[in-house]
């Protein structure tokens, strides 16, 4: 019993949960809004503040400091130097508006309460330990979510930054710059990629799988791929009095088919996708005009691209029909196709070989949410851990998990770090 | 056979089609619209010079022309005064954005040209016959959808029209003004009503009934009554990845399964009702975010009272249904509730009885829109004459009727104002 060995000389190191708590409530500071979350976009003044924050508290931990191009946040705790390469462990610390204290911020400071919980109990990796805060992870200003990791990555690049600009008329380089980003230093960001040898990434659920399960944690083995088009629904408009019902080409009736046809394709034939119309325009949207055109935009989300291609295809095949029975033009247009991820299987079998050394109940399952991880699995082997959400809630004031569950992640991570420290050539 | 030998005398006088056909066109010039159809709101400039030209006409025909209190502008031709009131005839100038030639100025132009025919016979009637243009009929800027008629009647008054501005912040007093209209004029038009005996109106039937019917021409014996309620589905908006679908609360696929059961009662139970939802808005209305809250607006259409409360309550009961499976709140507000208008019989009658000794096939059906005489009705014996419209077209640059089918149509409502004029006491 090689691991349970290992893991037992060291099962008492635990994280400080309580210093970890304060962070969170010291973080959340920043930002603050008056209906009672936190409004921390990536280039906000609080972002400003909270990074001058965080680099401070790197630096007074004693980590060496570093602002790539795409003004990632990093700090290194050097390893005893046996093997190469580092571990790299963090999330993002922007918000959405009046989000909660959680998404994002809990796996930035859990990060560095696993570097301080080592420096405290005096150990040293064998490998290099990184933190990193990666910026504009949430959909912001300038359209660009999962910014910093896509950017560091190489999926975003300088030239095709330079010109983006927010609604304010302001630029992405210079917001950028302001923050110690360059868009000329992306180069650079090629070079740093070439020593990241595992990247663990520990995040709230935002779902309910868990709290339904009643258990704390989940090991994450892949991350749900997307998929969303616009879809035109082209009708007759016409005078809602006049127009007798068999004479109608209703848009809006037809849509309201074809939406609940997404619906019951989830509910009733898979159950292992997800589907969504969040926004649909009606147009003229009178009340006494039969709606001529209604837009949407559609969304699938599944853990294999055939589940995904299954559920689109099915979807497509009912709405032809309600298309042809309706007398009604169903245009659509592809504008996302993000394929699922598969997580590293060499790390999710140490993180969940942990948790059982641990004794620690977990679910294994995917994300439906895209993380930084999803883009840093591009470039070195990824996982993710989740912590039970309270009510599945997220992106509002009303955010929570639990210290008992936040502790439960935390010490699951820092022994899985333990291991792989160990375990991987 | 006292009617057919009456109408016999006079059955070889008919409209000049031709004349007729001529003025729509010249009309249509009044506000062409680049798209291809007319764009004449009243108080707009094409509205001024439509005026100036139809006063003008009405003058050079030899008519007592008379602008009331809000606008609508008034021609008399004297009758030989054996009998006391008038026969008012006509319908609006206005036009909605890019309309048609037809909607409003064919019932104005076929009173102008029924008088032009009667002058042409010298033929002069027993009561004073009177033409009518009123201001407004459509909906327009300042939300006031048939202003001349409802004022003339007394259903707006001169109080509750005081501060009344559109967008451009631009005053109904003000506007009405420029057209010879005054707010100060109001307590007159009561005075003026007085002597109105009789209101005909001439309409496109905006719909496909006629057509499929292969009819030229409708009797209108009533109005629908309109119901509008605004609705606001509220469900929980979550994010569109991690909300499994069992712990969704979605507005919009809540409000979908609404939307269709308001179809399926009109389309399935009660075929006499039609029901629409024009106008919908879904908030927060972002792709990646599942619907909170969607408002929409419920409109049903019925020929009773009766009828139209039935399918109210059998589409909430279904709607409460769906409100307890969905876990969602729905409220109703209603904002309109305009009942059915039955009009005269008596004329209904002479208007049937016409048609029959001109042997001119007709339809006896109820208008599904609102025209100024639902108004009028309040305040005289009403009845309304529709004509065929090409594919039910209406409210666009395609609205068309045949020059036959509204010949047909005007020698009809020629032919009942000989008619009422003599049996009508």
């Amino acid at each position: 019993m090689k691991h349970l060995r290992k893991l037992t000389n060291k099962v008492d190191v635990q994280i400080n949960i309580n210093r970890l708590l304060s962070d969170i409530h010291k973080y959340a500071q920043y930002g603050k809004d008056p209906q009672g979350g936190v409004t921390r976009p990536s280039f906000s003044k609080a972002d400003h503040d909270v990074r001058t924050l965080f680099i401070q508290e790197l630096e007074n931990i004693g980590l060496e400091v570093n602002i790539d191009g795409a003004a990632n946040i990093w700090g290194i705790k050097r390893g005893n130097q046996k093997k190469k390469g580092s571990i790299v462990i963090g999330s993002h610390l922007d918000s959405v508006p009046n989000g909660g204290k959680y998404d994002g911020p809990l796996g930035v400071l859990m990060a560095k309460e696993i570097i301080q919980t080592l420096i405290g109990n005096n150990i040293t990796l064998n490998h290099d330990l990184e933190i990193v805060s990666f910026t504009a992870e949430e959909t912001n200003d300038f359209n660009l979510s999962t910014f910093g990791s896509r950017s560091f990555v190489g999926r975003l690049t300088a030239d095709k930054l330079k010109n983006v600009p927010n609604r304010r008329g302001e630029f992405l380089h210079s917001e950028l710059q302001k923050v110690g980003g360059n868009l000329n230093q992306f180069p650079q960001m090629i070079e740093m990629q070439k020593n990241k040898k595992v990247f663990i990434e520990l995040h709230i659920e935002q779902g309910k799988r868990l709290e339904k399960n009643n258990t704390a944690v989940a090991v994450i083995d892949r991350i749900v791929g997307t998929y969303r088009s616009t879809v035109k629904v082209i009708g007759e408009p016409n005078h809602s009095g006049t127009t007798l019902m068999e004479d109608r080409k209703d848009a809006l009736t037809a849509a309201a088919e074809m939406i609940l046809a997404i619906e019951h394709y989830c509910n009733h034939i898979d159950n292992g996708v997800v589907g969504t119309v969040g926004t649909l325009n009606v147009s003229p949207n009178a009340a006494n005009i039969i709606p001529g055109i209604v837009d949407f935009i559609f969304e699938i989300r599944g853990n294999s691209e055939e589940q995904i291609q299954k559920a689109l295809h099915t979807i497509q095949e009912v709405w032809q029909s309600i298309s042809k029975k309706r007398k009604v033009d169903v245009h659509q247009e592809v504008f996302l196709n993000q394929k699922p991820v598969v997580l590293d299987s060499e790390l999710i079998h140490i993180l969940q070989q942990t948790a059982q050394e641990l004794a620690e109940p977990y679910m294994t399952f995917s994300s439906m949410a895209v993380h930084d991880a999803v883009h840093m699995s591009t470039i070195t082997k990824a996982a993710m851990i989740f912590v039970k959400s309270v009510d599945g809630k997220s992106h509002c004031p009303e955010e929570y998990s639990h210290a008992d569950d936040i502790k439960k992640a935390g010490n699951l991570m820092l022994h899985s770090i333990l291991k792989i420290d160990q375990e991987l050539v």
